[in-house]
């Protein structure tokens, strides 16, 4: 049996336990789970390092390593992510609906745990840690597939973290950490259906897309963020540009930067030149249709494919549009259905936007940026789907539950 | 582009102005398209004629043929299905959530259509009607790939629907059936991401694992039901007669029907003989394990892969279990999450079969039988989901609907 397979079958035995505990047993692991972190955070660090001295023989970029590596304080950080969990509401166990039917059949649905959820992920190893930490709050039991970069630090971590469990009353089998660093494990896990109730790929375009066309598991997509920013005829120019700046600038790693700015002609005539004269001075490389180009002869002519990628980088597209129509279609035809905004004074313009783009999240004169579980209010997430079942936008608590109807009769029988 | 690809962007082009149509809009297009089924009624049979005549010279089953005729009384029970969910509350542009920020930010969760909804479902044409009247009431678009057995049934119905449609505020565009029989169809249609949102299939075992192992666009599953009644040791043996009755004999045919019974060895030793004569009598065929067949050795052996098929006939497994942790072993292995009843008087292994069974409905002292969205109130159902995200168990309308967060600013970026 591969690792996977029986690391994912004691998963599955644990799963059947995590799902009767109380929010005060899930809550007292959680905060033995920081505190073991805390005490061990040593030896975290020195397994970190190994990864960190492998990486830099590999030649991995120092933007890379920097992302990678643990510090004291950054152990800290991650511990007090877990005693975050602790703070958010338990959605397990709620009674969602209740009705008696005319035969006396009382029926009850119920939030349960989603079971035994994959989580497919690169780089950070506090993924490691934050997922642990959602996941085992929503009684479910959770296989981590880290990326190989930190294979170290989670084998460690998870150590920290099993041991930790082991005088709580969670199985520390609920979690499962796989350290198969090969593809090989990701294509297995893809296919786990029966021991896996969901697989959760969290990383870059190219991981999701490799999850969704090769999981016969179910997928929760998460991530991948296309953008755009409409400028709208009316728009008060300042707080346009400010959004616009925002959108791209405030931090363009991330899946709800902007990727593509769409500008109204009249807009762009008046001010334009202002705005890309901002991009520019902040570093930000600037690809243009042929009409934005006439207004800014810096942009470099934008292609097709350019509207079609997710730059997570300095740069930006500027596509001049007549209307709101257009700009719709645009998004329509190139959006990935995360976030999505239009700044305009015109209310009528505001509503159809928001109607008619498709989309987890439509914004009337705010930055995208604000897409993601802290901004809304809901804690931690564990990442901001863009499919449209079961969970759409920035995945709190809840997004990590399934449903149960639970029947209580008294011998009834169908006629 | 094949005819699939061409009626998809058809559909998702329509998909667009669905979404904004109001709840008088849907329930008038839905009552006019019932009044054509009824006026065209004729041609809609005589083009059923066709299959039947067809299907009888390919040799297909009698009791086939029949669930797949059209007469004039079943044309009306189809229509009235169509009435019937304009009764249905819509449940699209419900204000789900509403918060504002300490920012300012008014954040807005609101119940919108899937989109475009790929079906894929076998024989009976009355299905082509249901799940277009469903899918278009949620303002959704709706791709039909019925049964090949039913092409000309098929053909013709969508016909009259969608010439009903062209008077109607709805887009008969938003209704598509593709034609091609081929197998071809199915397998473009479960890759067509970007224009499907979700594909449900609706059929028996082998076209849902078809879909499931094949698909990259988003699946509901539904259906495949190997559903188990256990009857406890303080079980009241005519209730526990009646509840295991019901759910083999009532309607075999059906996925909420048992297919194998776990009773234990006390009240089978009591209990079991009288219980295998009426199902015996009802012309049950009887697989069992070496102890069932101690006392009942009228019962061939059973065998693990028996307990892994759902037969959908008046076949059935009896496994004699030492207690109620074995019966709940046995569900885990074999269940598909659909419906589990235990018959007990122990209020105790009531609440923990109900606790520890993973299915989507599970029963105490009541036939699995009412897994059904009409037993349970909900009105028709597209489905009954087996799987945890998303919807679970009978789908009423709400199933058909995804969220959107509409956020609204005035000018905020993030710090």
């Amino acid at each position: 049996m591969s690792e996977l397979r029986e690391k994912a079958a004691l998963a599955k035995q644990a799963a059947a336990i995590m799902n009767s505990l109380t929010t005060n047993q899930k809550n007292e692991a959680l905060l033995d789970m920081a505190a073991a972190l805390i005490r061990q955070q040593d030896s975290i660090i020195e397994a970190n390092r190994i990864d960190i001295e492998r990486g830099r023989a590999n030649g991995t970029s120092e933007s890379l390593l920097d992302r990678l590596t643990l510090t004291s304080s950054r152990v800290e950080t991650i511990a007090e992510g877990l005693r975050q969990v602790v703070d958010l509401e338990d959605p397990v166990g709620r009674v969602l609906e209740a009705f008696e039917r005319p035969n006396g059949l009382r029926v009850e649905k119920i939030s349960v745990p989603l079971g035994v959820i994959g989580m497919i992920y690169e780089a950070r190893p506090n993924v490691t840690v934050d997922a642990a930490g959602l996941c085992l709050k929503t009684g479910n039991a959770v296989v981590l597939r880290g990326g190989s970069a930190a294979l170290e630090s989670n084998r460690r971590i998870v150590e920290v973290l099993r041991e930790a469990l082991a005088s709580t009353a969670l199985p520390a089998d609920a979690l499962q950490l796989i350290e198969d660093p090969s593809r090989a494990s990701v294509d297995e896990m893809l296919k786990l259906n029966g021991l896996l109730d969901v697989v959760i790929p969290r990383g870059g375009a190219s991981l999701i897309r490799n999850v969704v066309e090769n999981a016969t598991v179910p997928v929760i997509e998460t991530g991948a963020g296309i953008c755009h920013t409409y400028l709208d005829e009316s728009a008060q120019p300042s707080m346009a540009s400010d959004i616009a700046f925002n959108a791209k600038v405030q931090r363009p790693s991330v899946c709800n930067s902007m990727e593509t700015l769409l500008v109204h002609e009249s807009f762009a005539s008046r001010h334009l030149r202002e705005l890309a004269d901002r991009m520019l001075n902040a570093g930000v490389e600037l690809r243009g249709c042929d009409r934005t180009r006439a207004i800014v002869p810096e942009a470099i002519a934008v292609t097709a494919a350019d509207f079609a990628t997710e730059y997570n980088d300095y740069i930006l597209n500027i596509h001049m549009v007549s209307g709101l129509d257009e700009a719709i279609d645009h998004i329509r035809k190139y959006g990935t259905m995360h976030s999505e905004c239009i700044v305009t004074e015109n209310r009528e313009h505001a509503e159809l936007f928001l109607q008619q783009v498709d989309a987890a999240a439509v914004y009337h004169n705010a930055s995208t940026r604000f897409t993601d579980g802290f901004e809304f209010g809901f804690g931690a997430e564990i990442g901001i789907s863009t499919q449209k079942l079961h969970a759409r936008g920035p995945m709190g608590l809840p997004a990590l539950t399934s449903t149960k109807y639970r029947i209580y009769g008294s011998g009834q029988i169908r006629g």
